[in-house]
């Protein structure tokens, strides 16, 4: 099967054996499947994230090379492994979790290298984790559940109230996301902070109530002249100086929710923090139900998705992508059709 | 009356006038006031303190001289400012607070010019926020009740449970006031990590239920190796490189309290904190029915705060006693008697 593997910091197109599955795993053929920010911090910040998680004593593997990333996908089931309940039948299309079971053991999908990720025509799944996909449900859609998740994941971790006043810092795929859940929430005052013309606009259409280009305004500013007595800010950016920036100029008690990657070490002033009686609540990922809960959601359609989706290729044109997709006036986010490659 | 001022980087006894009360203020003579940490913080980095403050846009007055430390005190009620309810009667002991309101403005005490603090014979409270101290309790016990509110505050900030494990970095005045309070909500596993030997004893007999010294073993592998599912650290030291010692430490979905006050600008690894979805919670002060709540505990014998008093002086003592309290095998908490002078 044809792949796009990370090869000496490149994309490239290959060849590798369609993999067999395992106990309780299913084989899919990949129909649709997101590029992620979180790919392209990983392709360009490989070798720094492996260094890290060394460093830090968590587990850590070379995964900045030989790896096939993509964990925003929508599949058909082509074929069972031993011990499925087969309560979906060949031929059905699904969303899933990012994770492989692997015996015992649960690796994320996309992030190792013993689980090619969707940047392929096939893949496994784990069958125990598999949502199905409504007909009439567009893959396009679909492919965006993940995404959608984890902007639903750090809302929820954000303990959000209708009386909350969000600050989206960045509107790339995370930020969209969150505004996007923001708004499925019912908050009502949705600040979204961006450089780009182009992403203010996108943040507008996924629901942000007002939008602030940070060159010519402060986005704090703007949160401040509320005078709300609950304001939350979400950093949808991960890059160096930007926690201790929002620390610097958060109004006091705002909840942080660092939903941004940022690759290396960071500093803040905590004296101010304390003084602020700040809250920073870091996050990652999602839960099983608020996965469903996304797939729900771009199933009825409760949030505008098709802004979000801003173009599509086929395996020869991920590298292509990943170089576009530095452009935050061109794209949001582009899908990968590999059945077209 | 006789003070203890900041002056030239010195603590020196002057006398200064005898305020008078305003409207809604009560003239106090001070009885016993403890010596907190964060008045050593302030003696020690107090240019730093004010230069940080104007830095992150916050209220800020040169208070590293001229100022009159002091707000954990008890005290006996002299005479009532005009507009005040005289529930209470001349002769009564009170604590508070350590806020004075003045107009349409509260001050922190002891912390600006303006508000001289309980190192004085004499001092203005806030009739509104007086709580009396109730006959038989000790002014020793009295004066803890400021401490004591600030660990009860930070466990509350914790959204602790019985389920939870804690565990309490730094023995000092903060760290035993939180290692009681833990005790209070019923806590059953406390471990606390001090490099004094004596610190660990006083964590101890303020109801830690294991002590750990960080140079011979690590409290995050005490911690790990509990296996439990909530995890809290209570960060009660304040020094540079902490912070980011406990993120790369600390288990999955720890809650991490800020109590300690770092003065510097510091720094650790978001993607650390990101991965396993810390939370980093700054705390500072109490509300009013915290720091009740705390003269009510310790008024009813419910911590056992007396091991938590080291020594005694007069105004004329309080040099020696900040010399002293740079060594944490000496002394814990230093009570100032301003009537013995």
């Amino acid at each position: 099967m044809k792949v796009v593997i990370v090869r000496d910091r490149a994309l490239v197109v290959e060849e590798i054996p369609t993999p067999t599955p395992g106990s309780g795993q299913v084989l899919v053929k990949v129909r649709s499947c997101g590029i992620c920010g979180s790919d392209l911090h990983l392709f360009k910040h490989g070798p720094e994230l492996v260094a890290q998680a060394k460093a830090a004593g968590l587990p850590h593997e070379a995964i900045d090379h030989d790896l096939v990333m993509g964990h925003e996908f929508v599949a058909e089931i082509v074929e069972f492994g031993p011990g499925c309940q087969q309560t979906l039948s060949i031929g059905d299309r699904v969303c899933s979790m990012p994770f492989l079971q692997q015996g015992d053991h649960i690796a994320p999908i996309g992030a190792t290298k013993t689980t090619t990720g969707a940047y392929a025509e096939y893949m496994l799944l784990t069958e125990a984790i598999l949502l199905p996909v409504p007909d009439g449900m567009s893959d396009d859609a679909a492919a965006l559940a993940e995404p959608l998740a984890i902007g639903i994941h750090a809302v929820a971790k954000a303990q959000i109230t209708e009386a909350d006043v969000a600050l989206v810092i960045g509107c790339g795929p995370i930020g969209l996301a969150v505004i996007a859940a923001l708004k499925m929430q019912g908050v009502t005052t949705i600040i979204a902070s961006d450089y780009s013309a182009r992403r203010r606009e996108l943040a507008e259409q996924m629901g942000a109530t007002q939008v602030i280009n940070p060159a010519t305004a402060s986005p704090y500013q703007s949160l401040q002249n509320l005078g709300a007595l609950k304001n939350v800010i979400f950093e949808c950016v991960g890059i160096k100086g930007l926690i201790g920036q929002i620390v610097n100029e958060a109004p006091r008690l705002t909840r942080i929710i660092v939903a941004g990657v940022c690759m290396e070490e960071d500093n803040f002033a905590p004296m101010v923090a304390v003084s602020k009686e700040l809250l920073l609540q870091f996050v990652t990922y999602y839960q099983q139900q608020e996965f469903a809960a996304a797939l729900e959601a771009l199933a009825n359609n409760k949030i505008n998705w098709r802004p979000w989706i801003t173009g599509k290729v086929d395996l020869h044109g991920v590298a292509k992508a990943f170089e576009e997709l530095k452009n935050p006036e061109l794209h949001a986010k582009i899908l990968i059709e590999p059945s077209q490659s």
